[in-house]
């Protein structure tokens, strides 16, 4: 049984994206290997919206939210940091860990931060910089960044912004919003293997990294900065050199697919999954106003075990969805539905979970989900 | 014509591998990815020569040197750099970077770190810990592990050692010889792709962690260690999971060879090479004591380009091989010859090298090279 792969990243990889994946090694500080270098950035940098430079580091998400914290912050420094689930929480505890003051604004999981909310804390105290979460794994909330890249306004604090699981996917605009550092990483709407992580800092991003203190030396955006602009482009330490050739030819194919359709993809891949899971009679963790583009986080329905659904949706259906994080472990189940994923593969999970819902005694008619979904992907959808 | 890859890293990784690393993209936190990520560190445990956790992370060789300093050490710290090239200064550089108070002993480059000057320097002060580069890439120099740690001896500071060009390719025995913390990376003796760093902690490392004051999240060996103990084996961030699945297909393939064997190999590569490149009238950097098993430094002869010698070296016969690198940049080429490479590589090398010479105007037998090493591999290679 083919596997479906719809956690919220890794996400699946083409069999073209694995296969670039696959060249023969190369030599990383080479005019051959500069192009693949500069093909991705570039590319990438269409993704974010952005003029500035995109640097890429070896490493995790989690590396490059890291980066985004040592680069333009020195300990003390006061620091808001927007919390509405797990990833916001990391965020946070990241700017702790290098001593940063942090203030912690969180909301109920299953909302999205209000933007009045950061209007009003901003007024408070001299924050150095706001941490954000652009789309909350954990709870399938994705905030509204326009709004409070507006609400930030003309306070001096740097908004550093987690698109870790959202760029590629739904409008970021780094530019255009005035976001100060955006990072993200390969594995989630860029559909390739974990391994790369970006960062583009604005120029007061900048500016603050000439000042910051945190102790730093891998995630020194200054050296990467340096190195890529040599003549001979290159990163200073090696890159992730097959991450690098799949992101070339999966750019390629998202350039094919076309920009915006990409987004009204993930769109409507959102708005399907949602009608489907309701559909089946369960409730969404995400408050509709703040639903993700790119996961969905359900509660689990009354006397359902997680593990089992989970479970069964692998073993029977090769459905392969995601438990719950932090506190919603064990409450929770997560079905991604970002990078390279179909109409045909939100319809599929949601037949296996209907017929999974069902055999656990739920009672439900296991065809609702897929019938209501196929309804938002449209006619064309359905008899694909 | 076909690209052969001898520079120090990354290094060529065989079809199998690279086959490997383009499977299906999986869920990274599931039964069968911890039956991966249990295989890769049993069986990199094994290079290691070592009986405590062996932990990875999505990073490059840098990566783990900072993990190496930021898990064990405080600002502060009096600190022991042993340097003998660019390496060396990295590692003492992120020491620093991390506030600790850095001594730096350096030697010529092309020298090792002889023992006794590691012996006399620790009666001066109570260093809390010992930087030291096993090989030292950039000037092919392979320090005495083995001498350097008896020198050490009962002295309380810890053994931080840079593996990242040696283990796999030459014996390390972190246990039997009391290194506090080795690290290496996947792209070098272990010929996968660039992307994991490795990284395990003697039990009195382990003891300086837990009162190690330096920042540290991304890199913090305990959370690592936490999650992969967990029921289900798995990283606390997204692991580089394609390079993973090389891995696991390349220790099936050094263990198939026998490790004996690989370190053999790579013993006869370093003395043909440099057999080889004398023969051709060249002088190797490295001292013949230290003479590293994995990568041969050469100096330029005289009036020759570097880049000349490197690029017709490529362009002509599809050798590969690196420039030098911090004050050696524009005055040595380095022949790297570790991890997937074979007698008749070092062959095809020393070959085409003898014929650029010759084209470049330099008086010597163009031949003399490639015959010298084959006296050195016997017959059986000369034939093959």
């Amino acid at each position: 049984m083919d596997e479906l792969l719809l956690i919220p990243g890794p996400t699946p990889v083409p069999a073209p994206v694995r296969e670039a994946g696959a060249r023969p090694m190369t030599n990383h500080r080479s005019e051959a290997f500069a192009r693949v270098l500069r093909n991705v950035l570039d590319g990438v940098a269409v993704l974010y919206g952005t003029r500035q430079a995109v640097l890429p580091y070896a490493c995790s998400g989690t590396g490059v939210l890291e980066a985004a914290v040592v680069n333009t912050l020195s300990p003390g420094d006061e620091i808001l940091a927007l919390s509405c689930g797990a990833f916001g929480n990391r965020f946070a505890r990241i700017a702790q860990a290098y001593g940063a003051e942090v203030t912690r604004v969180e909301v109920e999981w299953g909302q999205g931060i209000p933007p009045e909310r950061l209007e009003a804390e901003l007024r408070q105290k001299p924050y150095r910089a706001v941490l954000l979460t652009h789309n909350e794994t954990s709870t399938g909330v994705q905030n509204d960044l326009q709004a409070l890249a507006q609400a930030r306004g003309d306070h001096p604090a740097l908004l550093l912004v987690d698109a870790v699981s959202s760029l590629g996917a739904v409008p970021v605009e780094m530019d255009s919003l005035g976001l100060d550092v955006v990072v993200t990483a390969s594995q989630k709407a860029l559909g390739c293997p974990p391994g790369v992580g970006f960062l583009s800092a604005s120029p007061r991003a900048w500016e603050a990294y000439q000042k910051a203190r945190m102790p730093r030396y891998y995630w020194d955006m200054g050296l990467l900065a340096e190195a890529l602009r040599a003549p001979l482009a290159q990163t200073p330490f090696t890159p992730a050199v097959s991450v690098f050739f799949s992101l070339e030819e999966s750019l390629r194919l998202l350039q094919q697919e076309g920009l915006s359709a990409v987004y009204e993809r993930h769109r409507r891949l959102s708005q399907a999954t949602r009608a489907g899971v309701e559909a089946l009679g369960l409730r969404p963790v995400a408050d509709p106003r703040w639903a993700s583009w790119t996961v969905t986080a359900v509660w689990a329905p009354e006397g359902v075990s997680v593990g089992a659904l989970v479970g069964r949706l692998r073993a029977e259906h090769g459905v392969v969805v995601a438990g719950g994080q932090g506190k919603l472990e064990g409450r929770v189940f997560r079905i991604g539905h970002l990078g390279y994923v179909y109409p045909e593969d939100v319809l599929r999970c949601l037949e296996a979970l209907g017929a999974v819902l069902a055999d656990l005694g739920v009672r439900v008619d296991p065809r609702a989900g897929v019938e209501a979904a196929a309804r938002v992907f449209g006619a064309r959808a359905v008899t694909a």
